[in-house]
């Protein structure tokens, strides 16, 4: 189902402004003010029906699970991994290029040329790497643990460097009880996570990972364990140097520059109401800026919030003090940090260090959870929402009239797509501009990935049952239908 | 705007147990079985017009608040206390027996033939002692401080014990933060909880007080002193025994046998979802079973939720050990209770002890919290709801075909009275029988008191604007409208 999309593309950064505009203010006659309109929550539900033109649709007979989707800009393709089966589409239309089979993939990556790609292999994980060009030709092929997880319902991440490394954040044993940290491939030695400490990791759940300057940043949610009053989830952001080499004698083949920060996403107030588990992230590198879905746990009310954190906020929490716990009678207390701005031992360069990265070997083991919470850049999270999951988001960004505006694109868990504003602009902050039904009504199931391509302007949405592309805009809607 | 009432009060235990067969099976065609309707959370609605023909209503031109209700059962007399103004009411039709002028009541009980009330008095506290007889016969009147809040917006609660003494729990301060727990009136020597010790109670809103056998409980919820996790409230229940002197030189005119312990009550899971906040108990005395309605905290999403407590089960706990920080720079541990079985000292009656409650000071000092939760008598809720606050509630006891029933009355923060089944009957547990409308549509505020006499079939609700008397049986409802 292609459909002419000329309309949408020709829509320069004007037009964006005018969409903006006629967004904000055409729900409702007499025309409300933004606020008014943002603050009562009311919003234009685009039902499934009304959304079918605008929808180009890929799937497969029989395959299910379209749950990674991988954007190759250079060749215009997009890589979709689903259940057995690895489809090579076009961007413009989805129509299918190439397809091969590969068993349940959770790890896709695009680094030049080559593809990546891990699956759980009916629990003998392996992973692949393939010519981007010609998905058939194999160049090489190695064993997928510690790359990816034995089930496929074990959540991991993984990043490909820019020097060629893979750093992966899965589970490395077949019962899953063995998190890790775990870099292989590349020049450098592999290194890991310290094994059964659940200090360093207790029962995480990995989102993303993303290599930024000399770190390699890991999100993450897992049990709080300096949390004394009964099993939490807290939410963190991981960080490894790129360069560590590991310890000698102690912390051998292990990360001596691995910390952890907690990532705040509440409701402020006398006892905040706190959003306690990651769900999903999306990082905008021009502004150093990351979202970050949030929800309550499962076993509670459902709750959803957005909440954005500068990278500069992170790397503030890593520079502050550390939280220790001296015994297990003792509470964790806040403990200097001893190289507050560490940068990874490139510092001094000249004078070589034992194990290149400054720190001691001692303070390694012992000293990776931060005192300091992230906080996030506004007080409150920039959308809620109750008895909804959100579970994926992608952020555009327009010109408004004074100021550049974020729109957020947010996956629900029952087949919709939230269009929410961000914006400094308090009064305008969290304002729901429409909601996409991409399902039948009646029909309800997750968002499984969602991907933004805005040099195309439009979505990439991955299903259980399909693969869609949506324009950003469908400006004709509002001149037919208004 | 009295009705007849004859055809509800004439029903008997059978005509109950039809009554209750009807409930359960009366508001679908074609009749589904109980447990379908049950699990469908789907009850009827009574509009506050289908309602109004059956309920009694009295109010006072110019008078708010009225939120202090007791029963006088042996004098058919209703004492409504309301800001500035203490009625005497006909228990039949809640017609005006008597007026009295007295400022902002927040202590209003009935001890034999008297009635004792505090009234905040434009934070000035009084207390007054009056023949329940004639309330113009002032018998004497004592300063209200410890006995009543001086703010009317700080949640207190007194009992009278049946040997005559005040157990009080207020706030003793014009700021409101020097809390207590305070004995006087009687002839046992004035004692308190330990002055400005935020372990023993830590900005607590009281919620009821009992008189039961050696002790005397309060339940109340406070800020979670070994939470070191973040400002969190708990649930507690508190006990004194009623024999208690004082210490010497330690704990002079201060409690020597004041222990507290944590309610849980949450919706169970690998991390429990905790309705933290009480706010309103009901006792039983037949069955030594507290009910109590818990909600989430104010800055949260609105749930609520009622769980029901044996008095053995809260024993239990106080039998237990207790919990007990070294320092502050030290973790809550447990450590063993030294006297298991405490029971005020009445044990060994013959070997007097110093302060006659068997407890050394130094204990009496350090070991207050007990290391147990007080675990309700089901594992989840009796009841739960999202988005909505419970506020205060009743029990009735209903015999069913093979068991007794206990139906519950809840009052929401919106004005309507929940009919809910708690049944040890699992697949009835938390079956909503009915709504009822006190208020016009479109009007929304808290049920402030609300009274149950069993004896009378009828239900007291103190409102902002009224009181009102509704039967518990309205069964010429189910004859004439299905």
């Amino acid at each position: 189902m292609a459909v002419s999309r000329l309309e949408a593309v020709s829509l320069s950064m004007p037009g964006l402004l005018l969409f903006l505009s006629i967004h904000l203010a055409a729900s409702q006659h007499p025309l409300p003010s933004p606020d008014e309109e943002c603050s009562r929550r009311v919003h234009p539900v685009v039902s499934y029906q009304a959304l079918r033109p605008w929808v180009s649709s890929f799937s497969f007979a029989g395959v299910q699970d379209y749950s990674q989707l991988a954007l190759d800009i250079n060749r215009n393709q997009l890589i979709v991994g689903a259940r057995n089966y690895l489809f090579k589409l076009s961007l413009f239309n989805i129509s299918l290029i190439q397809v091969e089979c590969q068993n349940y993939i959770r790890v896709l990556l695009i680094s030049g040329k080559k593809l990546f790609t891990c699956g759980t292999n009916a629990f003998l994980p392996v992973c692949t790497t393939r010519q981007i060009g010609n998905l058939s030709r194999v160049i090489d092929r190695v064993n997928g643990v510690a790359r990816c997880p034995y089930d496929p319902r074990h959540n991991s991440t993984a990043v490909v460097t820019s020097q060629g490394e893979l750093y992966a954040a899965t589970v490395i044993d077949f019962s899953g009880r063995d998190p890790v940290i775990y870099r292989s491939l590349g020049n450098m030695p592999p290194l890991r996570t310290a094994q059964y400490n659940s200090k360093w990791l207790n029962e995480p759940n990995f989102i993303a990972a993303y290599d930024m300057g000399l770190f390699t940043y890991f999100f993450l949610r897992e049990n709080a364990v300096e949390h004394d009053c009964g099993k939490v989830v807290y939410s963190r952001v991981a960080r490894v140097c790129k360069n560590d080499l590991g310890g000698r004698f102690l912390l051998e083949d292990t990360w001596t520059t691995f910390m952890k920060a907690r990532l705040n996403c509440s409701r402020s107030g006398e006892i905040p109401f706190y959003y306690n588990e990651l769900q999903s992230t999306f990082y905008l590198p021009e502004q150093d800026l990351l979202y970050g879905i949030f929800t309550t746990n499962v076993n509670s009310i459902a709750a959803s919030a957005v909440c954005s954190f500068n990278l500069s906020a992170i790397t503030q929490a890593f520079n502050g003090p550390f939280r220790y716990q001296e015994n297990p009678r003792s509470t964790w207390l806040p403990t200097p940090n001893p190289i507050p701005n560490f940068q990874c031992g490139t510092v001094n360069d000249n004078t070589p260090n034992e194990n290149l990265t400054e720190r001691s070997l001692q303070d390694a083991q012992r000293l990776f959870l931060m005192n300091d919470v992230v906080q996030p850049v506004s007080v409150d999270p920039l959308v809620t929402q109750d008895n909804v999951r959100f579970s994926k988001l992608v952020v555009d960004i327009v010109q408004g009239r004074d100021t550049l505006h974020h729109v957020m694109y947010i996956g629900t868990e029952y087949g919709t797509i939230l269009k929410v504003l961000a914006t400094s602009n308090k009064s305008l902050r969290g304002c729901f501009l429409e909601e996409m039904q991409l399902l039948p009504s009646g029909q309800r199931e997750p968002i499984l990935s969602l991907q933004i391509l805005h040099s195309d302007r439009s979505l990439f949405v991955g299903l259980n049952g399909n693969v869609l592309k949506i324009p950003l805009e469908r400006c004709s809607n509002y001149k037919t239908e208004r």
